[in-house]
């Protein structure tokens, strides 16, 4: 069977980004982007220009590193909107260019305040502005799925006619039921004259669990382009995840009409390092990335998966990018067997001082840690970068002690703007009174919203990875820090953040997107 | 329109409880029953009666203490399992025996070298003996999805005719697409003569995340119960989320024709509890019971919420068990207000000594933090649980020191048997050293498998909660610690661990099950 190729445009950077506490900065989505581009994804949503500069600066940056991905920004249906996503996609060998409107009922008069008819009006000037500025426009209908259907066909027949090349059809509210959102997909393809000049694509969220089902089904009634993110990650309970889509599509090829380009292999080590940027965890009985998608217990299992392998597998581990934690490097590699590893993980060093650096800290932590895992690596990268943005607060050293029966008295020295000072408290703990002796110095009036520790790899002499999540005037910030010693890697992480909150780095989204 | 009753038959003590690591003891057990029971699932599989003796014993107190709900054991289509079975069961208001074989092909050739006709007669005999010994039977063909339909009308109308009333047709691989799952339901209720005596039952694996979208699939081709598990745990990537499938039937009433019993305010505390005792986080993205599940991260939508709130929101978070964090109780409240706040939360004390034995770790941790929520109370009571089941091994003191640029050495004391021995050892952070010392005195040979952290609470004085996972010879055990001191909850959570591995308290499923 000739198949067709279903588009897959990856929104982790975008509609992910919108997660509460999930803001990555410009240089962890062009990590992220990058491994997007080696795993073949068709398109990469970089972010909504117009959102805020920083928002601007990371699509700018993705569409500068990106060569084989088409990378596009958001914007609303609003030429300043347009003009600003045309100027951020401008470096990418292929752009585009997302434009969208509310087209329920209850959004046009809610939210909008406009009628049907100006609500047409608005995205035919949309579309050909942007199919002025971008050969790549696509349009999307805001809350498609509680639209009305007749009012749904004109307004897409306008954006196409206007030079839409992609009609997005998203359930924003994550209310479609598969057999429902497929007939609303497969009238739509039929009733609109024009359909056979578009793609016709599909945005599903997952608040019933019904994200990816939701948008198989619709691939079923014709549509051939799929929004999804890494780890399912996206606003509320998220988006389609991009793991599950591929590997249902690529493991049940008897139902599915389609193909896509997607290297599987890829995905797991993706999922991770989203999930080190984000702070976000993955559950361990996630499809596909989670530690126990392909992990079986039971007696019986075990036992049929030794006497004949398809008995209770259905898809080979290795072919998402499973392996054996296998140790990669020791105390003794060397500069080129670091850097080759870390390329082989998607990390590029833009300066050889950068690559130095880096390579100091591996060292640092070989002598403390026998064996040095991926995992350890994408931290220790993840650490390193960290700590090179604007430091306006550095942790010079640290003290504190965990005694039964005491209470824990820190005693830290900071430099802030250059300047030593040395600070202490006592608290509850002794990551409490690290933090309580931090923020004597600083005072900051953040609160801790999310604190936790991962070790990255298992052993006792793993290192820790701490995620410490901050809240300033309805702005959040994460921070991260990685350590043998979990105690300092929950001072750097707490000071991570407080760098974030100071460098304005983190973005509130105060014009985020509905889709 | 006058709506049937979906029969929610809950999953999480067997099939969730086959996850790697999510092993629970007894008492675990009970209490994760007792929040079912008060939510209003129908029918509670408590475990594999013939798998070990701990299985035989958590399954018999949970068919003491629920009242309310059908109390079901599995077995093997084999004599001795369901003897077995119906010993565990038999303290049940009401009991369920649940027997099981394989139909498929590649099952009934590779696990079982039987012939198909030999396949019929075993599940006729199991099904004859099993309603000699309990009136409520259940009768599953493993691997249902991959097994030849004419075959499957046989051997299930051969099991309604020997007496089982409930029919499961698992999807066993997570290998299903919810059209075809559908047809093949449709199907056999149609082709199955005698199939007005039977309720029909879905039983789905999420490996491609499709296991919601197959169960409803399912239902709206006339399935009427349907098994899943909280937090959608289970072997692999689990089996359908039970929050989703009543939430999603309650949501769309205008899709579903059903209607089931259950209660959803007690779906996020039951998600709580059950994510606390196995040690799985729920990812933020999760729906229903995710930290994000509910929240508004974009201008965009916060607006809309705030102008209209149906704009974006198609359920209340109220409604599910969302609230505010409130704080329940603090430094001055009493024995009454802890034990009645406890009891909301689904714990009752067996003795009087237990609850003054709590309270006093409540009055300890009051001392330390200003505020007291659901979820330290949650937290104390798995810790206090934890260190009364069989002490071997106690921590008596300890001491380590974090300091920038220096070797962390630990000194601890233990109780290893009623005798006090002191210890010590270095590591590359103070959790390693504590770990180090520990095991220098027990060399119990257990490796490190997962360590992970959460803050219980948000705030910086609040209290760590540690999960150590332990392997030692093909052995998984889990160990829990909570104090506001991460490192003694460390040490607590690796010695809860220990003893567990002394105490032979977790079970290996030598004999687990293959639905």
């Amino acid at each position: 069977m000739n198949k067709d190729q279903l588009v897959i445009f990856d929104t982790t950077l975008r509609d992910g980004e919108q997660s509460p506490g999930a803001s990555m900065t410009k240089d962890e989505k062009v990590r992220i982007a990058k491994m997007l581009e080696k795993m073949h994804v068709d398109v990469i949503e970089a972010g909504f220009a117009i959102a805020s500069e920083g928002d601007f600066a990371a699509v700018r940056a993705v569409a500068t590193a990106v060569k084989d991905a088409t990378v596009c920004s958001l914007s609303r249906a609003l030429e300043a909107d347009i003009r600003r996503a045309a100027e951020a996609i401008q470096p990418a060998n292929s752009g585009r260019i997302h434009t969208f409107i509310a087209t329920s009922p209850i959004h046009m008069q809610h939210k909008l305040n406009m009628r049907p008819e100006q609500v047409i009006e608005q995205a035919v000037k949309a579309v050909k502005l942007a199919r002025n500025l971008c050969a790549d426009v696509e349009f999307s209908c805001e809350d498609a799925g509680r639209s009305e259907m007749d009012f749904l066909c004109r307004i897409v027949e306008a954006a196409i006619a206007a030079g839409a090349r992609t009609i997005n059809i998203p359930d924003t509210v994550g209310y479609a039921i598969p057999e429902l959102y497929a007939e609303q997909i497969r009238q739509l393809i039929e009733r609109v004259p024009n359909s056979d000049q578009a793609i016709f694509s599909v945005h599903c969220h997952n608040d019933l669990g019904l994200a990816v089902a939701n948008s198989l089904a619709a691939v079923q009634a014709g549509a051939r382009q799929v929004e999804c993110t890494i780890n399912g990650l996206g606003e509320r309970a998220g988006n389609a995840s991009l793991e599950e889509i591929v590997m249902a599509v690529r493991t049940r090829p008897d139902v599915f009409s389609v193909t896509t380009g997607i290297d599987p292999v890829h995905l797991v080590p993706t999922s991770r390092l989203v999930s080190t940027i984000t702070g976000f965890a993955v559950q361990p009985n996630k499809a596909i990335v989670g530690k126990n998608a392909f992990a079986h217990e039971s007696g019986i299992h075990q036992d049929g998966v030794l006497k004949h392998r398809e008995t209770y597998e259905i898809m080979k581990a290795e072919d998402v990018g499973w392996h054996t934690n296998a140790i990669v490097l020791g105390k003794h590699s060397g500069r080129n067997a670091f850097r080759s590893r870390l390329q082989d993980l998607g990390v590029e060093f833009a300066t050889e001082q950068e690559l130095n650096h880096a390579f100091m800290l591996f060292k640092q932590l070989a002598d403390k840690k026998h064996d040095i895992y991926d995992e350890d690596l994408q931290a220790l990268v993840s650490d390193s970068r960290a700590h090179e943005a604007s430091e306006v607060i550095q942790l010079v050293a640290l003290e504190v002690q965990s005694k039964t029966g005491e209470i824990p008295l820190a005693e830290v020295v900071l430099s802030i703007r250059g300047q030593e000072v040395r600070t202490q408290a006592s608290g509850s703990g002794p990551v409490d009174a690290v933090f309580k002796a931090i923020e004597s110095q600083v005072n900051s009036g953040a609160s801790l919203e999310l604190y936790s520790v991962n070790a990255i790899t298992s052993g006792t002499d793993s290192q820790g990875e701490v995620t410490v999540r901050l809240a300033h005037t309805g702005r959040l910030v994460n921070g991260l820090g990685a350590d043998t010693d979990i105690v300092i890697a929950s001072a750097k992480a707490y000071i991570h953040a407080l760098n974030g909150l100071e460098a304005n780095l983190e973005r509130t989204h105060p014009q985020g997107s509905g889709i």
